[in-house]
């Protein structure tokens, strides 16, 4: 038998184009002599697709695409991920489901049984887990269907779950395991992702072949990476990241074994590619093609076009200098070396009328106080206003530059470098915007080295930096991590060997940054705790506050 | 026996307080002479702590809470809601608990069997559901402990669950049903809650003490209305929305019965009441006392005045009147009015010079262009500038005008009219805008009459209107009412009789906002579909569009 695995790009609710992408793949596949092509989970309508679920209408349109996927089956048989509606009246209305298409009808339904409800999962709020179990039989094979977290507890040793469904369906003696997922990129994930298909693949003593998406979906990231795996445990294909890919194994070349090509996954790379092709989709599924971003001369907004213009090509980004009497030298020299390292469009707009007219209009409330805040922020805001401006005017999506650290602690201006349709680099700790920068620069100088070596600073001041009301980031980043990521409270950090005091501090920044969070643009997510969709904090709590 | 029902506010993560209110309590209880007194769901942590709740240090704090009420429950049972951990490995961390506490001892721990996980709803990303049932005794009666949601699946006929915990109960012959609740407010829910625990009532016939807390939690807002049932199904008493309440009642009389005492649940004065106390919590929990906000002369600013002033007295609201060369002179006088009525501050800033200034800085780009909503957005946004330099340099929370029917169809500027700390009416529909306004001013003039009768507009060039731009509101919010609260979709809306045009018109503004929105001040939630994190949606994806 030759399978067919397709990788592809889908768009939520874009029922039209994504079944001419399955379309397309099925003519591939049959030109690869393929016995069966598979999609991978919610292939129909796209994954996540949240509360578009709660239509009936969304549902019907997807099973519309399966219906002209079953016409297609004739010769092929399909298997695609696609929602059902659960006919019992008890429990949820839908199950994230399988269907096996074959001689042009439904051979088989499967549904998920393991349905992730943590980070930015909310499977459980849609649909009811599987509770029976079996074998699709095709060609004389016994194909065991599984749906992404369904191979995820094996051994029952996954603490979220009590069932695991391959265990369930081993009494059938099954030939092979087919999975269909949609498995979000984090930068250690394809690494887990492996290490657990070979787990399986060893316990049950049959090969997988495990389909993923790719793309963006505004902030979270599918990296593709399809697995095939032999019984012996070696990685007989992995697809590339980041793109789409259809390929067909014969499958007693795969029980036979003793291929192993794996993919590189370093991390730095992954998350540039990752961040590229966030950018990349963000704007091609809204239909937009141009991006406009402030540059200041410092790293971030420097990382950040060099992943625009890599996304979208130089003739489609356009930087805004926007120096103020605060601004050092540097902030306009540097910019400029950067957007001609790049080739890219700039413009400068210098600030001073816009402060000068802010003053004039609330100088009758403002006389004899003392300057603050106040005027920092009125500066960050009116470069936002004037970026808006340039993105309403020219059909641009503004970008945000802000990094993980500064998101974290509630350092930026909301309505001022908050401003963006989405946020590149806010899954990023400064730390790691430094590795990326130089990874960028590993070939040549795209960023000067200026801004790299230069220290961080806001320029709202007269000589300020950012160590003047933040931690050092070398010391901030890995209590920020031990926090976030690894949700670790106060004392677990301070027993690690962190500072107290800025453990604590740094732990109150975060927290009461809530509000900033909750009105910032989409960030694309790069780690395994991202904020977001992902990480769900009251805002008025006062909890370690 | 005499059992006290504690109907409080708590604070989320403010474990201190949230001690101290339920010690207060204790004290009052022992005075009524009360042998038990029970507090809400998740009372010592306060409800929903969210992410919170994956902290081991957040649940040993809230413990350490339960430790303090255990000792004080020597002379009275202390009924209270906590989270503890799930000592099995299969399984997710915590439960959703409640402790009897008793003679100084833990005498029973009861998990929560329904896990909601829709709408605002998460409790399926951190709690198992109960699988063991079984009743406490006290004092010779058998008591049936419930959480919220464990009511709502009477004679398995709600499709989402498939356990009835109290038909689980009710071979051990209880005595009376105690429900410790943390129920959130939208307009109709009080009546629904009446209806849920009287069918509870009659269909086990015995009598049911139900604990609801109150108080704003940023955009979810709990309205108390703790309800004691008799057996015969009347309401032996309601507890007053809105406010603390501690009472004591005695189980005979109650089984007795023949008593009847509902609160009134009249729509527009609960929604008018549930935004006073949204207000007045989300600035107290935040630790601020001064609110600023924009008055144009229109509707929604007035009635945001209106509430503002209730919630935190004239004295802390300040209103801030910008005309622009395209404000009419109601604008104004209008305003002035209305800031007179209430006896609030207001001050009068043209945003003239703001225009002019960005004018100038655009004007190499943007000369010989024709003006659109850029322009437009300008103004909105020098508006939403001063206002937040206001509330940076005077320390006041800036409040959001934005009615439901706008945040829909994303008739509003990001970053201008969208800015604020809170959404107060973008729950509310413009037709029921003018309800409230109405409402408030059944005694006295509080809003101008002509900010009432004048047509709608947005003011940002000269006679615009918003049905320039928009279906009239009569039209379009009963549209969007049937695809927001009753999740409708096209076709099925069209059938109901509405203009199809208008319906596919409407649909694709409000999918195509969805990047405002993920933008937006949270939003104080009074419907049962409420913008924010009760309607998760894709933001580039292209359903409807």
């Amino acid at each position: 038998m030759r399978i067919s695995l397709a990788q592809l790009n889908y768009h939520i609710g874009n029922f039209e184009s994504n079944l001419r992408l399955m379309k397309n793949a099925i003519s591939e596949a049959k030109a690869q002599e393929a016995d069966l092509i598979c999609f991978s989970e919610l292939a129909t309508c796209g994954y996540p697709p949240r509360d578009f679920l709660e239509f009936r209408d969304f549902i019907k349109r997807s099973m519309e695409v399966v219906n002209e996927l079953c016409k297609m089956s004739k010769d092929i048989a399909v298997v695609v991920g696609a929602p059902t509606v659960n006919p019992e009246i008890n429990g949820k209305d839908l199950y994230n489901s399988v269907f096996f298409l074959a001689e042009g009808k439904v051979r088989h339904i499967a549904h998920k049984a393991l349905l992730p409800n943590y980070d930015i999962f909310d499977e459980y709020r849609y649909f009811e887990p599987a509770e029976e179990f079996s074998l699709v039989e095709f060609k004389g094979k016994k194909i065991a269907l599984t749906i992404c977290e369904d191979i995820w507890n094996l051994g029952n040793n996954n603490p979220m779950y009590t069932v695991c469904p391959l265990d369930e369906l081993r009494s059938g003696h099954p030939d092979f395991i087919l999975n269909l997922s949609a498995s979000p990129f984090s930068y250690a994930h394809s690494a887990e992702r492996l290490h657990t298909i070979r787990a399986n693949v060893q316990q049950y003593g049959i090969p997988m072949f495990y389909v993923n998406c790719f793309g963006g979906q505004t902030d979270i990231l599918f990296d593709g990476g399809s697995v095939v795996m032999s019984p012996d445990g070696n990685c007989y294909d992995e697809m590339p990241f980041f793109e789409p890919c259809i390929r067909t194994y014969d499958l007693q070349e795969v029980i036979r074994g003793g291929q192993s090509r794996e993919q590189a996954k370093e991390k730095t790379e992954l998350i540039y590619r990752a961040l590229v092709m966030g950018i990349r989709d963000y704007f091609s599924k809204l239909g937009f093609t141009k991006a406009i971003l402030g540059l200041s001369g410092g790293i971030d907004s420097a990382l950040t076009a060099v992943l625009a213009v890599d996304a979208l090509g130089p003739e489609n980004v356009m930087g805004l200098l926007m120096p103020s009497p605060h601004s050092s030298e540097g902030s306009v020299t540097d910019a400029r070396d950067l957007a001609e390292n790049l080739e890219m469009k700039y413009e400068i707009i210098p600030i001073e009328q816009g402060i000068q007219a802010y003053g004039s209009m609330l100088e009758p409330w403002f006389q004899g106080l003392n300057t603050d805040i106040t005027e920092e922020n009125i500066q960050a805001r009116i470069r936002g206003m004037l970026l808006m401006a340039f993105s309403n005017k020219f059909k641009h999506i503004l970008l945000n530059t802000t990094n993980k650290s500064e998101m974290a602690v509630g350092y930026g201006t909301l309505y001022g470098d908050l401003c963006g349709g989405l946020a590149v680099l806010a899954d990023v700790y400064k730390t790691e915007v430094y590795e990326l920068a130089r990874w960028v620069n590993r070939n040549e100088i795209r960023i000067p080295l200026n801004s790299i070596s230069k220290a961080p600073s806001a320029e709202l001041r007269p000589g300020q930096k950012d160590s003047d009301s933040l931690p050092e980031y070398h010391l901030l980043d890995p209590v920020l991590y031990q926090y976030i990521e690894q949700r670790k409270g106060p004392e677990e950090i301070i027993a690690m060997g962190h500072e107290r005091n800025l453990v604590l501090r740094s732990l109150k920044m975060v927290n009461q940054a809530e509000f900033k969070r909750h009105q910032a643009a989409p960030v694309l997510r790069i780690s395994s705790k991202a904020f977001g969709q992902g990480r769900r904090m009251p805002i008025e709590g006062r909890y370690l506050i």
